[in-house]
């Protein structure tokens, strides 16, 4: 359990470093996810601050958008797992009908005037099923396409990518749909992640979700591994010239500040290291 | 330490799971690295066996030169820092002279019927120096090929090389004679390990150096950190279907002895999170 005034203080640090989007929380159910609980305030207090990030938050069901919308969530994300299986275990529905579900809900959220983004979830292989069809990931992305929902996020959530796949995946995004802007969402499972990434930005993807210290990792996969570090990856956009508005100083710190936090070793390369100073 | 006995058991593994080359070990001073004391009695006992893989050692002066010939080395390495001061550090000569020397070894072990291959170390930057003229590494890349040195690995011995820069200096290297064998040396200091391989690969690099589980760094750069995982990378060029020839769960289970060998969790991946099934 973080206390929320711990999470306040890493999001305003890491929402007022250059990075584009902060994602605070999810809104799901206390009793089940009390990590999530405060959610709602966390939202309630950052409405009444300025910060240079859009902040956005995950919203599995109409309960979560009725909360989200409530607190003015100004990014909302949404997302359908491409697995069977492991949308089964998220949502007690097949990936159709949860889909339809979360394309009504994305709507809903964008009529009210709110962001939004639509993500494929385990799109490059579940840790339940093995591969995924990369047919099915098309006819996803084509659902949400045909709804006029073009903020799509290809997450890699088991960690099963690898690049030229991340590179195929994300360009067909963007052949069957030139403005579509593409998100990708790395884990590192597999020590593929930072490949990954580079692989979707030449592909065309504009934002890549990453974690500060490579912190977390979805429950419900079979193997958890957080994301790619957001410190490493700024780290190494600088080293190419590359994001050198944001600070990254900061991002290190508070990668430093989790891990004391947690009083564990994160997987975060430069927060342990150091980063390179000329 | 690591008993004889168990490098041994380490090394025919790995050498008969399909991976091309297996570096034995370094011909240094053994009262100076009492780890590597015992090379010349591993060549010894490996020359009266037959493994797939080609076998190297680091030969770093006239010294190690004549051991490794007198022990039958099939392939000897011999670099050069493109860092005067790590350079300096290593040799106690600027990378002029040592490059001198190290190109006449370099012939001299050619002369007496062994495979040679000559690499620029720090080719990406230097702990201690910062950033490295790409002029510079070019100049001694000349050098070699001046020499009819045409193996030639760009060493990231620091762990500072980017993506793109990977990829350009690489290139370079295929530019100046389309004929040489390049070989990359790349550490993940920084979290870009992974990546820099692919871009290396991508560039025409034709053969990668890791390490078992992520073991390794040199002592004498600034923040040692290992090499990238061997047993990672070839998972994820199988998920690509290429190199299905390697046994992988060879490579994981040598870097899981080796990890409860030393006592301590190793970088890779793979071989915590078991590889992929499916």
């Amino acid at each position: 359990m973080v206390p929320s005034l711990v999470k306040l203080d890493w999001i305003r640090r890491v929402a007022d470093s250059g990075v584009d989007i902060v994602q605070v929380g999810s809104f799901v159910r206390g009793d089940k996810v009390p990590q999530m609980a405060d959610t709602d305030d966390l939202f309630r207090t950052l409405a009444g601050e300025s910060h240079r990030a859009l902040l956005s938050a995950l919203v599995l069901n109409d309960k979560g958008l009725e909360r989200a919308l409530a607190v003015g969530v100004p990014l909302i994300c949404l997302g359908v797992s491409a697995s069977e299986t492991h949308s089964r275990k998220n949502t007690g529905m097949g990936t159709d009908d949860a889909q339809r579900r979360i394309i009504a809900l994305a709507l809903e959220a964008r009529q009210a005037g709110r962001r939004v983004q639509v993500s494929v979830q385990s799109a490059f292989g579940c840790g339940f099923e093995g591969a995924i069809a990369e047919d099915r990931v098309r006819a996803m992305v084509e659902a949400y396409l045909a709804a006029g929902l073009t903020a799509i996020s290809l997450a890699d959530t088991a960690g099963h990518a690898f690049p030229a796949q991340m590179q195929r995946l994300v360009a067909q995004v963007l052949t069957l749909e030139p403005a579509a802007e593409v998100t990708a969402h790395i884990h590192d499972t597999y020590g593929l992640g930072m490949a990954n990434v580079y692989a979707a930005m030449e592909a065309g993807a504009t934002a890549i979700e990453t974690s500060f210290g490579g912190l977390g990792g979805c429950p419900f996969t079979k193997v958890a591994a957080g994301n790619v570090a957001t410190e490493d990856l700024v780290h190494g956009l600088q080293r190419a010239g590359q994001r050198t508005d944001i600070n990254l100083a900061t991002l290190v710190s508070v990668a430093q500040d989790v891990a004391t936090h947690f009083g564990r070793e994160l997987p975060g390369r430069v927060q342990r290291a150091g980063g390179i100073k000329a």
